[in-house]
């Protein structure tokens, strides 16, 4: 750190992204890529516009706008597009709090939250999830600030049901509540249908895990037009051509492609059953998941040792030290032969532990 | 605005670029793009990686980093790279100025650097420049604050000598200041060979303009290695992934292309001369610019109506409404013929005008 560096920052803890080891090549289950290509029209139109980078882009990328208003069934007017969905998270973080609104969110989640509260010099506050991991909104009721819920959560992967988060946005329609759906393609349902409803509500998506573009960074936000507006003005403030020319084209090919986006989530859920299945049957507690990985422990091995053993294998899973989580691994649901592969080495380490 | 949005941001004036017309086609010379394609061998680069987009961009951007680095004579620990300049600029006014440190800026230049202040929520203090638009270095000296001076500067052109950049950076090595060298590819020099010596420099840059890639948005910081931690840190705890893949591998491209990218800038230096001249002989009045642009003016014609009987014509230029400097226009230099073109329309306009 530099002398010169603003005491507001002096105690910054940043975020940390899951590995990218770039020694070997790993059967890569640890940071929620999806095991698919991207959509060929996606990578048809991308690569239209590589010879096009000498001009600017479209900074109100109104054509990606409004195709992506039309997939969620909103108007142009109720979306924001950003690079990756954690710019938009960030916008909110500056929009939404401030001293007089901290920031809530639950104990185990995205740990970006945390990260967000604090380089916006917020309070963030945890609130403890029920024992088995489930959100109670009633924990949330009655207490000031705004409101942080992934859904499906993150590492969990576990589902609110809409009707709780109604029952949130109804008892303070004073207060913001953000829903962070950057799961939500693999079986859970979206809160976009609550929009019209609640001008309280956001709903952040991302076309990182579903449409196969993490290495894109293609992101958006889904509000009332006054909501989308003051993220605008954000942005606008911050980095007016936020998305470049090639991710712009990729994310409307991706929409072009719908047949392929739904095949692939159904393999993915697919993939997910069956890994589920076979690790209970090695003695596996898994959290019930709608999402396109699974958090699981095994009394047999602690965390950090299968997550080691596995990585030795060649197997990259995602190990959180956090004490609450520290038993279980998050693994990604990649292509079958990835899950088979994974399964088999996990069955040989249980078998070398006994 | 909605209703809940942040008082801080409650007057928020964000930032207009340069438009960006889409209901025909005009000769663009408005917002400083290059006429030349990018390197092919960064459009091949790019291409190849709109294949991989499901798996995430390196977040530490390793290879383009010690590429970039390599180019401009420091080593990877002195650069950190962003979304275009703009995000480094960002991450300075977040790093480096808060309640005790306004920024000082020319009352003319980048008009971003106010609305940075703005939305970081610090004093942003506009410092005049001399009547001939030069920048004078005794006006900030004695004057506590984080300095920002584009140099070459924009809309002028003018460009500051090193020597008055050392004088500064030797008045007060107790605070920050920041080079922002968008520009400095068209005969300027760079600040860079100073960053040994001084650790309260920073010098910014970027791959729009010389490089021909405003469309991939991609820039980069260049300061003491400690300030890059401190930038780092920011840009781990905002957006980790901030630079997508195509954009990174464009970026390897066109830096393994030195030969493309010197020739190019040799062309609009060429250009640039020669539309220089012709303005001249038409009786404008053209400040000396070391940039992609000339700022100009005419006594027959005022600023903002040269600039509408030109957006008649089809040729697109940039005007400021700025009291101080509304009777110029800022031309970007395109190709040859483009300028052929905006110096015939300029012509017809101004004997119309007789």
């Amino acid at each position: 750190m530099s002398k010169f560096f603003s005491n507001k920052y002096k105690n910054l803890t940043p975020y940390v992204p899951g590995e990218q080891p770039k020694e070997k090549q790993y059967v890569k289950l640890n940071t929620n890529e999806s095991p698919f290509m991207p959509s060929d029209k996606a990578i048809a139109l991308a690569k239209e516009q590589t010879e096009k980078l000498n001009l600017y882009s479209d900074p109100d990328l109104i054509e990606l706008t409004a195709m992506t208003a039309k997939a969620v069934g909103v108007n142009s007017e109720n979306v924001i597009m950003t690079n990756g969905s954690d710019e938009v998270l960030n916008f909110i973080f500056m929009a939404y709090c401030d001293k007089d609104n901290p920031a809530l969110f639950a104990d185990v989640t995205y740990g970006f939250y945390k990260v967000f509260a604090e380089i916006n010099g917020v309070k963030g506050e945890e609130i403890p999830l029920r024992e088995d991991f489930s959100l109670s909104v009633d924990d949330y009721i009655g207490k000031k600030g705004t409101v942080f819920i992934a859904n499906p959560n993150a590492p969990t992967g576990i589902l609110l049901p809409l009707s709780e988060i109604e029952r949130l946005l109804l008892s303070d329609r004073e207060r913001i509540v953000v829903i962070d759906e950057a799961y939500v393609d693999f079986g859970g349902k979206s809160a976009i249908s609550l929009i019209d409803k609640y001008d309280n509500l956001i709903v952040t998506q991302t076309f990182s895990k579903s449409r196969s573009m993490a290495g894109a960074r293609l992101g958006f936000g889904v509000a009332n037009k006054e909501i989308i507006r003051d993220l605008m003005s954000i942005k606008y403030s911050t980095n007016p051509y936020n998305v470049n020319r090639m991710t712009a084209s990729a994310g409307v090919g991706a929409l072009l492609d719908e047949d392929y986006f739904n095949e692939n989530c159904a393999k993915i859920v697919q993939n997910r059953e069956w890994t589920k299945k076979e690790l209970e049957s090695l003695g596996f507690d898994v959290l019930p998941s709608m999402a396109n990985f699974v958090f699981a422990k095994n009394d047999k091995i602690s965390g950090k040792e299968l997550y080691l053993r596995l990585k030795e294998r060649g197997v990259l899973v995602r190990h959180f030290d956090k004490e609450r989580i520290k038993e279980y691994n998050r693994i990604t649901i990649g292509s079958l032969e990835q899950m088979q592969i994974f399964i088999k080495a996990t069955k040989e380490i249980l078998e070398g532990a006994q």
